[in-house]
């Protein structure tokens, strides 16, 4: 197998390009992709402070490092979800990178800041596990790009994510998630920063082989709550599709990405929260109400024992 | 497991309506369900003559049966593809059922008619097996209605079918495709008549069980050029989204049909074939385009022998 682009030794083998790469040459591949995802979607420019939301696994860490080899000026955000041993190796594995690379890390501990970690405060509401910690984990960065004075939010979803999220968007013809479903979000409102996905036209594949090949030691164990989720299934059968055709998941996402235009973006009337300031749809965030449910529940519970 | 309507003992649980019937009310069930797809979509009325494509497999002979049980005008059309075996166990089929049910049947024989069978002509040409006998048969049914004065075609397509044929226009995002895919397609030319699919509202589970209930002696057989087919991939991926989520292919074919509007429908500018007189949007029409691409092949491999 010769490299595509230099025909020396391939490392790798990436069917929907029908390409394959040498390690330099793969490294040059993804680093490409990354700066044509962010100069055609007018991500950040270089007087943009980036906060990028890294978990410890294969794609923030990549995306961290790509971003930070592209002089970018990225700081990363680690939330602890308070998801006991798992929780624990993210954050080691997240602070190693940041010593190796003498990064700038942040980090927010939801058990420290709320007193419990996400499964417990899932389990007192009506949301599943994932949902409430998609919420948390919002809330979180929005709020610390707030606080420190940055322009933009990265994250590290890859082709495989948004397309899969797209497929149950689009398998519930759920019309306002069609219509702002995007590889970068504006910012409507001067408290939220711009959100952007610069590895949207990479897979997980091509994100853990670099981090493989570039020694970024990054956590592969797969979170315990992510089990059984809606969101693998949808992976699942685009991963059945795209063995049968490669190619499927890009025709997906980027075909829908020049027709997104024909659903209406939903119409958001901005309001600053009541009880945190943090810039929601209600009176309250979604953020508050969550601990408000939280909150209850305990105080019915504690009111029964009594 | 007891029927939801009338407490007897069940037969069929279909879980995407959370649901289970005896015999006699799923026999209900299901001819209702035709029955609002009809009204609903104004399919047609009693004055209409409809032709019914009929293959000899579950779909066709099941949506026959209950065309006709509910008094609908409804003659069959057997189109005889010419594949070998499998092509004769299909026109025994429907030979049968109309013999059975009394029913007014007319067939129609490609090998007889234009000297080969359809994979011998696709073969001869640049589309698939598949893509060729779809062809053929579109073209085939349009001609006996207009000869035979049918103001309506109806197929047995069923959810499976139409989930599957959306999920590979959303794949590839065919705006096209997308803007006419409908259970009812109106007459939009004179030599055209209606097409309707009055099954969109069942799966090919619950047609196959009809058919087994009623003794339909259906072809179990699948067409053997169908292996592989792309159809096939999507029907697969759907399975296992609706095998984790009952009720999956109703929501993307339902929620659709809701949406669909935002998909413009191909404006089409109709002509008469110059060859054929049939409706084209071109100078000659698909079919005799494909029987063209067939006898050039056949005289330029005639002219090689000599």
């Amino acid at each position: 197998m010769k490299c595509r682009r230099c025909r020396g030794q391939a490392v790798i083998e990436l069917r929907r390009h029908n390409s394959s790469f040498c390690k330099d040459c793969f490294f040059d591949y993804l680093t490409n992709q990354v700066t044509l995802a962010q100069e055609k979607q007018k991500m950040f420019s270089r007087e943009d402070r980036v906060l990028v939301v890294v978990s410890g696994g294969k794609d923030s860490l990549a995306l961290w490092e790509i971003l930070l080899g592209l002089g970018v000026n990225a700081w990363g955000l680690h939330i602890n979800l308070g998801i006991d041993e798992y929780s624990q190796k993210s954050e080691k594995s997240v602070r190693n990178f940041a010593e190796n690379y003498d990064a700038e890390l942040l980090i927010t501990n939801i058990k420290d800041e709320h007193g419990r970690g996400v499964l417990d405060i899932a389990s007192k509401t009506t949301r599943t596990a994932c949902s409430a910690c998609g919420l948390i984990k919002r809330y979180l960065f929005n709020k610390v790009a707030l606080e420190k004075g940055f322009s933009v939010v990265a994250t590290g979803h890859n082709l495989d994510d948004e397309a899969a999220s797209l497929l149950g968007n689009v398998l519930h013809w759920k019309e306002g998630f069609l219509g702002r479903q995007s590889p970068v979000l504006p910012s409507v409102h001067p408290k939220l920063a711009r959100k952007v996905k610069p590895l949207f036209r990479l897979t997980e594949r091509e994100t853990a082989a670099y981090c493989i090949l570039k020694g970024i030691d990054y956590l592969k164990e797969e979170c315990p709550l992510v089990k059984g989720s809606t969101s693998l299934h949808y992976k699942e059968a685009l991963n059945l599709l795209e063995q049968k055709s490669p190619g499927t998941k890009h025709s997906l996402y980027f075909g829908f990405l020049k027709k997104r235009a024909v659903f209406e973006p939903p119409q958001l009337n901005l309001k600053e929260c009541l009880r945190c300031g943090q810039v929601t749809t209600d009176e309250t965030c979604a953020f508050c109400r969550l601990l408000s449910e939280v909150e209850s529940k305990t105080r019915v519970s504690k009111e029964r024992i009594c």
